[in-house]
């Protein structure tokens, strides 16, 4: 398989194809100290063995934030030492942690752009991104992503809207990338060349007036040059077109760019990997071989596989599907995808993040704030003689889809759906013994069952299959016959 | 050639795969009326053998508005009866007007929204339509085409975020998509079962809970079972992310939405095919073959036939790229395609729409309200044996490019370039003698010639090459081996 296949990054044997890409936990304080809920978040990956984990953004610099990791003083590497001892002590995963540099914001909705930065605060940027990059080595990780995506500084200096008119001006290609240049050049400065670097940046900014893959593939050309050893893409999360909340701090993800960034149960799966291996030829082309990894709904065992068979991009990013379900590689690697905690795009961790609480997935079992552990034997929830009792009722618009408690220990019910006869998908996820469908079309046959799972994503076996078949009449839909070409 | 291949739309033979896709023109007064420049407009498309002409959108209701065609009472019928009688009289172009109806809108930014529709408001729009349907078929139109699209009334209902809650509702799919139902069984009752209706949709919405091309494809199949005789699609145009200029009437194009749906410069060609094609073999898939056409940066002949040619979608919708050369069949036709006048997406035409200004185009001769009439003889502008004087060199983070007037009647320079020994596009094309290009990345070859272009498009004898090759160093860059994986 080649999920499983391992992959050296400038030294760093990195031992399958999956990547977790930095999640804001809100497990940390306002101190930015590694505490015991964070070092439990990331042990957890490393005991799901997942390839690279690259750790929550940490200031680079001591701006207010809410809670937040920090690697701005030398003072704060003993507990990030302890977090990579840990991690290694675990299993081969490798760990690097997102170096984040963001400007002031305040709660009246006023923030500060690049265009107010004095040459000297840039400086100081450039300064400090090598330092942290110093410390995150004696820190004992295995390298360091800087945070070039998103709303945050770097980014913003990259984007098609800085506004700025001097040398790291956004009038220019080559005045936009002028900063991450001198970043990546003072980050080698203090770490060396024998250290991996990954940056992670935007494929598409999806802001009016922002970037698209069109400039994405020379930035990545550019980064390539400047000696990346991995690239990381993500998209949109910009403050351009953020909604504020009055007397709250501007977020990045209520915009529609943080909606594509963290797309939800409407968007396709792998809906971004095109971008990513748009960017990956182009880089192929001009004969670099730096890693891309792309992200955004990929959780389907079988279709990562086959984007990373195709070697369309080198490793999956798998963000949410991972907080779902951190032991995602490890029950691959075991042929256990049948336990997997699928996630269902719900957004509830998105929610929780942009209100600064701590980041848990809704399919956990109540009150948890980590997944659970790896079970090794399974007593998967059932009906007796997998009879849920299932029914399906037209309900105005709407399907409608009750059962009975199953036995045993049931954290939620995977809702499974056919169409027209077609392949049978996981449509969502619920707690309850109830479920409406509101996107059904009437002339199209659907077949329903479901699975009662377990805290640890145990799927017991299927319950009976209902049809329902919404007729037009009822629905009020005249039809015609086809078109006539 | 497939571009050139008739397509027969329940009875109507467009006699080529082209589409004008409606455009405002703002060359009508508030009165609605036809008038001298709107014949001209849309008889100049038909001299340039646009298969299929949809005429702007025309409104069936009395709502206040800018400069905008009606189509709501009889008394506009002897004004669109000229126009199609003119567009009939010019070639075998076919025409279909667009059916617009739309809410109120303030220059205080309040608009109305679908949720403040009565039940009675709703079934009045669906009898405009019908009895506008109906006009269009008394005035001697080959079809009509139903506005769904962008952020109209129809389009509104259709998209998930509708805020109703009745039948015609947002939460459920079947309820967003009753009132094009009951819109399309009654321009059948108006106009019977022998005239196309086609409509035009969103394929994606681009705004913040909007839907996606996974529910563009259930949108889509409905309309194939409810007869529409062709799918025209378009994507974003929403008044949700649309920016709110004091004074003025909000304008549903000025957001990022409408940056998706007459994308610029810096976004790639053919952008939403992808789009269209998924769609298109959804609905094949599910047995029906009604006429997919997209639209989106699609204006170079050569991209678009090979589209075309394999047969993910069945027709080309070219908005700006026929407003800038309305006779871009007919040179296709001809083997002209060097004549074309190449829209450079500068979207002055956008702007001027926005301005509620007659909308020309940037590379029309200065102060005409209509591209200029077909050539047959050429005599291009040129230079004497070609030499422009074409000089290039570095001008901060930019390349500067300069050349000599050329002889002849100059309409404006379209700028070609090459990059790294790769293909030649045109990147731009303006009416001065120099041009600075922001684009440029250190470490990479470019190759620059100029070809100085006639108001109808004939271009003149590439001239000289010029190269530059900006060094690393002179940037300030420091460059690293290539990733060592």
């Amino acid at each position: 398989m080649k999920i499983l296949e391992p992959i050296v990054i400038n030294g760093m044997k990195v031992p399958n194809r999956v990547m977790v890409p930095a999640m804001v936990t809100r497990l940390s304080g306002e101190d930015g100290l590694v505490g015991q809920a964070i070092l439990e978040r990331y042990v957890r990956y490393a005991q799901g063995e997942v390839g690279l984990i690259v750790v929550e953004a940490m200031a680079i610099h001591g701006n207010k934030a809410g809670p937040l990791l920090r690697i701005s003083d030398d003072g704060f590497i003993p507990g990030l030492a302890e977090l990579t001892k840990r991690i290694h002590g675990a299993s081969d995963s490798k760990v690097v942690p997102q170096l984040i540099h963001f400007l002031k914001i305040s709660r009246s909705g006023w923030r500060q752009t690049v265009d107010m930065l004095s040459l000297q605060d840039i400086e100081r940027v450039i300064e400090q991104f090598g330092e942290a990059a110093a410390r995150a080595r004696e820190a004992g990780f295995d390298g360091v992503e800087l945070h070039n995506a998103h709303a945050y500084t770097l980014a913003s200096f990259v984007s098609r809207v800085n506004g700025r008119t001097d040398e790291f001006g956004g009038e220019t290609l080559e005045g936009r990338l002028r900063l991450i240049g001198r970043v990546m050049a003072s980050v080698r400065r203090h770490v060396g060349d024998d250290f991996p670097v990954g940056i992670r940046y935007l494929a598409e900014e999806f802001v009016r007036g922002g970037y698209t893959v069109e400039d994405a593939k020379l930035i990545g050309l550019r980064m390539a040059q400047l000696g990346a050893d991995y690239l990381s893409l993500s998209v949109g999360g910009k403050f351009e077109d953020a909604i504020h909340t009055p007397g709250q701090i501007l977020h990045g993800y209520t915009g529609y760019s943080g909606e594509r960034c963290m797309p939800g149960a409407n968007y396709p799966e792998a809906l971004h990997v095109g971008l990513g291996a748009e960017i990956k030829a182009f880089l192929v082309s001009k004969g670099h071989h730096v890693p891309v990894i792309s992200a955004g709904k990929l959780s389907d065992p079988a279709t990562v596989e086959r984007i990373l068979a195709s070697g369309r991009i080198d490793m999956a990013g798998i963000a949410r599907g991972l907080l779902a379900d951190p032991d995602w590689v490890k029950k691959v690697r075991l042929g256990q995808t049948d336990r997997i905690v699928k996630c269902d795009y719900c957004n509830v961790c998105k929610q929780l993040d942009g209100a600064h609480k701590p980041v848990i997935c809704f399919l956990w079992p109540k009150g948890s704030l980590q997944a659970p552990a790896y079970a090794e034997t399974v007593t998967a929830p059932a009906w007796t003689d997998n009879q849920a009792g299932l029914t399906v009722a037209r309900d105005r618009d709407a399907a409608l889809l009750t059962w009975k408690k199953a036995g045993g220990d049931v954290a939620y019910y995977d809702i499974h759906r056919a169409d027209d006869g077609g392949a049978v998908r996981v449509i969502d996820a619920v707690k309850v013994t109830r479920w409406k469908d509101g996107a059904i079309l009437a002339g199209t046959k659907y077949r329903y069952y479901i699975r009662a799972c377990d805290a640890h994503g145990h799927a017991g076996p299927p319950s009976e299959v209902v049809g329902f078949e919404p007729g037009f009449e009822e629905f009020g839909v005249e039809v015609r016959e086809p078109a006539r070409v």
